[in-house]
């Protein structure tokens, strides 16, 4: 994998969207509403630029999708996770339990909604890069989501009310929807180093 | 270099020390003493149990010491370094502008302190591995810092009250004293991922 930093602007642009994300925390505390629109703000901005992800958390895996984390908030109270899905890669059905918000970074990924108990999606959304969606288990936690392209690797960027590879949710199959518990974890044993200048 | 991970157990000790910090900077705000105090104590806990530092930030460099971030606080409020000292090797004289915490987490160093203006050490210290010393323009700010030990690795763990890797200090000519700006950065574009769990 490379090892290739990004601009001293790219660093910037992540560090300020730590930054940001972090007085957010602190400041809107469990306002969930709040917590979605301006972190959406924020990620609006995270991704509507290119050029700060570290190529080795764009690396995508032959056979599953890969979940980086990128940042974890050290109370924990929000997790950043880059999420690279190689061509025609999607995820189980699965639920979140906290908020989340997905910004697209590169490409463009295609997310089935579901109802709970129910095994037909009740809507498809598709996100290109640049545009921004939320999940919550009061706004909709339940999804199934896919690269939109067949030939090509797509990543987003989520942030999550929580430090997510460690949260207890769950998977369902995509039949029955009979739920089954799962720890998602991270593919990488270190991080990003946006702080060099 | 080894991509080796600490034991779980490891990983959650340093999860747990970069939380006591956050909490502790977000109570303390500005009072010095305190979070000499009271990060002192945390810094010790740390530096108790050599389990947790992934190799990969315990590798010196055959010419000069290392300095690898571990953490950054969001807000740069603190950041936690990992000093990696060859056989023998050695800091210029230098100032940190910021209070600093000093623990050793392996072999041994030896500190000259100096008040401005003195190029003659006013005293000198031997850290062994579990101590903790303090620094800031408060209490004393000029030192060099040496490996105790001229045919081995000495590691210790530094946490400032800044992202020292950005902080415009001086060093200082050892005849002279003739201050001279510089900014140390950091050897590493990544960091250890302690949220794995
Ligand atoms: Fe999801
Ligand atoms: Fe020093
Ligand atoms: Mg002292």
């Amino acid at each position: 994998m490379s090892e290739t930093s990004p601009t001293p602007q790219g660093a910037a642009r992540l560090r300020g969207f730590i930054a940001g994300m972090t007085r957010l925390v602190e400041a809107a505390g469990t306002d969930e509403p709040r917590l979605l629109a301006e972190g959406g703000a924020l990620l609006g901005g995270l991704v509507a630029v290119d050029d700060w992800l570290p190529d080795r958390f764009a690396q995508p895996h032959p056979e599953h999708y890969m979940q980086y984390l990128l940042h974890c908030d050290p109370l924990q109270r929000f997790s950043v996770v880059s999420f690279v899905w190689g061509p025609g890669q999607r995820t189980p059905i699965h639920d979140h339990t906290v908020w989340g918000l997905i910004g697209v970074l590169r490409g463009a990924e295609v997310a089935e909604l579901f109802a709970p108990g129910t095994a037909t999606p009740h809507a498809t959304e598709r996100l290109e890069a640049g545009m921004v969606d939320a999940v919550s288990p009061r706004i909709g936690d339940i999804h199934r989501v896919a690269n939109a392209f067949d030939d090509r690797t797509s990543i987003s960027i989520h942030v999550y009310g929580a430090n997510i590879g460690a949260v207890a949710r769950h998977v369902f199959d995509a039949a029955t929807l009979a739920p089954k518990g799962f720890v998602s974890g991270y593919a990488n044993t270190v991080l990003p180093n946006p702080w060099r200048g």
